[in-house]
């Protein structure tokens, strides 16, 4: 039976899962992503996992490789923010070589694409068309299926969508502009919005939650806060429930999407969150395109990345 | 040779251009689209117009239509909001049933992706993949084309650009949300701009020129005052350029587009309003990104939709 193996490329993990044409998992091995010593160093530590895993690169059908950071069109990377000493580089040239496989049989995609493949075809994206994935996290990722296949544009970079304004005179996003749905849903903008509430608050049951230590603070601390009733969690869950929802407003109105499918760590919090933002992006919507959108969780957070890397290349390699 | 017949019916004309498959123009006439009346007068005034421009509906290859509103995916316009007593209609099939024309040889669609079809193929867009069309006038439309043709969506209604938000606490917008690109961008943004500016600034030239009545402004007369040095035209320019800047860098973030081509009747302003939009835009779009687009002007005006519709036809049914 033919075999598969997807590679999702962290900035802390890597992950390795190797599948069979039925997508049931042969081996599924996690590994540090080294902090140094660029792609090199990172195709070592996959030669190890692969040893370690039994996984037989050389009788493998094909290879999907993803990456957190930008990828072009022609599978090169551009300096991935969280994978030091990377720049610019054919990642998959590196692994064709050190392995000796056919460069022809892999694929290097952003690792939002590739979560978003298992969210289309194994997850809660049910193959919707047109799917949107968005990871809310360290960051705020974006993918659109179109077909069940990403959204590239001209060079590949398409589906920036945690780089949308939401709020012009929003913090500083990193990526120059103000106020992008980044600066504001992601773990770090979440947080900012707390200390703007926090700050003046001082009666807050988060206070005492952090012991006093802003630098505690966490969207898990604020969901305790909001369960216990504090309100200043439920104004910050509001807050962020408001800029989640315009984000979604915004995607609907341009993609008149079928499923939108929300992942990444931030989106554990789960209804609490998730609700009150699809309320107002249902609201916020042109009524002829809220009608037909479903808003749901992702269900896979450690493995769809790899997994969707697999599933990939079995279906286009 | 084969014949293609584009119909263009807007708010207040109704175009029609008979093309053959050279795509030279055999004829080309306008008439008033009825105010009341509905399809039924549309396609008597459809009627006359054929006869006097001695168009042989019977003997063209294929029929395009275009509306100013939103179509879904089986040809059905939804509630066009400038076309009085439409609502839901299947305005292709009164066309064959009148015509004694095969409703299969009738593509009908958003008057958008339309005009965007003819930047494509004979003007501005010159076959950029993908290409953004936004036209700014009365409202603020968009089309996007991957690999030539219009992003539809689940239902056809993808593509609504004027309904991203650009400043959550600006002016409402009819679709119900506040700040969207059509309450801003929109003639009818522009003016509201020109108000907040102008009734801060009673030494303005622009008074003189409105003679008092504020009821006669436009953007014609902006741009006028913004010519002769006026600092408040000056600074209702900067706001909107500044507007127009912000969605564009939203829109080369999430499409990563090879062009953007502005049509309507506002994108005349010309290099005075699109010239500074253009620079906001690449300094706030992704880096990767900015490098790659080019925001152009749009090459039509008054015959975009029709002739677009006629090669659509030609290349599609």
């Amino acid at each position: 039976m033919r075999k598969f193996l997807g590679i999702d490329i962290g900035g802390t993990n890597t992950k390795a899962v190797l599948i069979d044409e039925n997508l049931e998992i042969i081996s599924f091995g996690v590994g540090d992503t080294p902090a140094s010593g660029g792609p090199q160093a990172e195709i070592a530590i996959l030669s190890e996992m692969f040893d370690f895993l039994k996984i037989p690169v050389k009788d493998v059908d094909a290879v999907g490789i993803g990456i957190p950071g930008p990828v072009d069109n022609n599978g090169i990377v551009h300096n991935p923010p969280n994978l030091k000493h990377w720049g610019d580089v054919d990642i998959g040239k590196y692994f064709a070589e050190f392995f000796k496989y056919p460069r022809e049989r892999i694929a290097v995609d952003n690792d939002v694409n590739f979560a978003a493949m298992s969210e289309y075809h194994i997850g809660n994206g049910k193959r919707a068309n047109p799917m949107i994935m968005l990871t809310l996290g360290t960051g705020v990722g974006g993918s659109v299926l179109i077909d069940g296949l990403p959204l590239r544009g001209r060079d590949g970079f398409a589906g920036e969508l945690g780089h949308i304004v939401i709020e012009p005179n929003g913090p500083r996003c990193g990526c120059g502009r103000k106020g992008c749905a980044e600066a504001l849903i992601s773990h770090h903008g979440i947080v900012k919005t707390a200390w703007k509430i926090l700050r003046r608050d001082k009666g807050s049951i988060m206070w005492n939650m952090l012991e006093g230590d802003f630098r505690r603070m966490s969207p898990e601390l604020i969901e305790k806060a909001a369960n216990i009733g504090d309100p200043a969690a439920n104004k910050i869950l509001d807050i962020t429930a408001n800029y989640l929802g315009t984000l979604l407003a915004d995607l609907i109105n341009i993609f008149n999407p079928e499923r939108i499918v929300i992942g990444g760590g931030i989106s554990r919090w789960g209804d609490a969150l998730l609700e009150p933002a699809r309320k107002i992006a249902k609201r916020q919507a042109l009524k002829n395109l809220a009608k037909s959108v479903k808003i749901v969780r992702a269900k896979f957070y450690q493995r769809a990345g790899a997994m969707g890397a697999a599933i990939y290349v079995k279906n286009n390699l």
